[in-house]
């Protein structure tokens, strides 16, 4: 088993920075509501099965691994299959308002928190490789790096 | 919050034993074979993702508490979906045989494992209501009762 590749379509490669500063005018760019919760969690985080709606569209989602390189399995789930599960993550959910900025090439990814988590705001860019990704120049409304870091997990979030 | 309570469609009531001696024809009795593997576990398996395949119809059922009393969830996947989750589960699987023998109004269900587990085989009967769970009489054939044991929990023989 070799780690540290990237097996396509099933890993991701990103950097997540908390925000300084909402760029201005954030409502030009396409943006939309996610609602998450978690139907189990192992290894403190390291290993999950997430539900999410967003918008009217709904997926469930298998994660392993953290930080820069983890391996992820999703599928498309119908209203009523995530009617069906979606009571068994109560306790663990998180709600949040998803903006997404183009940028140079990349996707910036801001989450505005809402609920309990209201006042926080993260943003994460996904690239292609591994040298994209460590040339990476943060704009100058990003704040404190938290790539890797526990408690800025999702997984964190919905469940303190 | 109630406890031990039952939330109709989501609870099982239900007892597991070892098998000392399998029934004569028992092919006689309907039967299929079961694939099932573990996206993901939690508390030591009282709270779990688990995938299923059985003949050619497949699930995702999720978990919570063990014993007489648990709440289940479960969806049906199409073939697509399955197939995009059931890699996640590799190294905590098993597969099993399972004979559905009907005995006094109610459904005793025997599991006779394959590969690594070859040998094992366990019997389990739903209840309809903690009544008929108390009230039940093993038939000669079962041996030891193993509810609510953790080592013979499907959680564990997947990936012990």
């Amino acid at each position: 088993m070799r780690k540290n590749t990237r097996a396509p379509g099933n890993q991701e490669i990103e950097r997540k920075f908390l925000v300084k500063q909402l760029p201005e005018k954030l409502n030009r760019w396409r943006h939309y509501s996610i609602a998450q919760g978690y139907l189990a969690i192992e290894s403190f985080g390291r290993r999950h099965v997430r539900l999410r709606r967003r918008g009217k569209s709904a997926s469930l989602t298998f994660k392993v691994g953290r930080g820069a390189h983890r391996e992820e399995r999703e599928i498309k789930l119908s209203a009523k299959q995530f009617a069906a599960l979606w009571p068994a993550t109560a306790g663990r959910r998180l709600r949040k308002l998803r903006y997404e900025i183009p940028c140079n090439g990349l996707l910036i990814e801001i989450d505005v928190y809402r609920g309990k988590l209201s006042g926080l705001v993260v943003a994460e860019v996904e690239f292609p490789d591994l040298a994209a990704c460590r040339k990476f120049e943060p704009p100058s409304w990003f704040g404190r790096e938290v790539t890797g870091e526990k408690s800025y997990s999702n997984v964190r979030l919905a469940t303190e």
